[in-house]
């Protein structure tokens, strides 16, 4: 485990939402399970936002943890996040870029506001 | 001019990065001009950050002010800010579902985490 001190990390990720599966995909996010945003936020994720342009879906959060591919993994392990995942997936197509084993694709950021 | 108190606001909208000119756009972005900062800043734009998939930029910011088309207004008419996007523009292509004057696109919040 890493002795820096963390320090906050913006996370951007897109993947396409399948037209046949959009008005379910976004019922389900009008209402996400409390206990799925429960083990977000346990992942030191916040400020989280999913965006949605034509058919591709956005997603935008912040990071201030120690390490987060092992935040990411105990994400992956948590068995209301696996529920969630066996539904949403399905709505969601991976588009080229995404490394495998992954349902988004990363977006690395190449400016950040600093007045 | 709104008497209701400000709330923050998550813009996150699109456009693509054209490839003969993503070197310049990205060279541009490794040191954007602290006129074009200040300006965005005092048009009640916080926590700015474009990202790139691919070739399509993704970008993301917070509106913290009382009319977003006003200061979107005097951001455009801003001569930092017209001597930028003069050499930013010509790097993007106006994706499907622009609105007519705008080079981005938005794309609308379907979710936010509320822990």
């Amino acid at each position: 485990m890493s002795n820096q001190p963390s320090h906050l990390e913006r996370f951007a990720s897109v993947v396409r939402l399948r037209a046949e599966h959009r008005e379910e995909y976004l019922k389900l996010h009008a209402e996400v399970w409390p206990e799925v945003c429960a083990a977000i936020t346990a992942a030191n994720i916040s400020n989280y936002s999913i965006f949605l342009h034509e058919d591709l879906l956005i997603g935008y959060y912040e990071y201030l943890g120690d390490d987060h591919a092992v935040d990411m993994a105990t994400l992956a392990a948590d068995p209301a996040t696996q529920r969630w995942w066996a539904l949403t997936d399905p709505c969601q197509e991976r588009v080229v870029g995404t490394p495998d084993g992954e349902q988004w694709a990363p977006a690395p950021e190449v400016w950040h506001l600093h007045p």
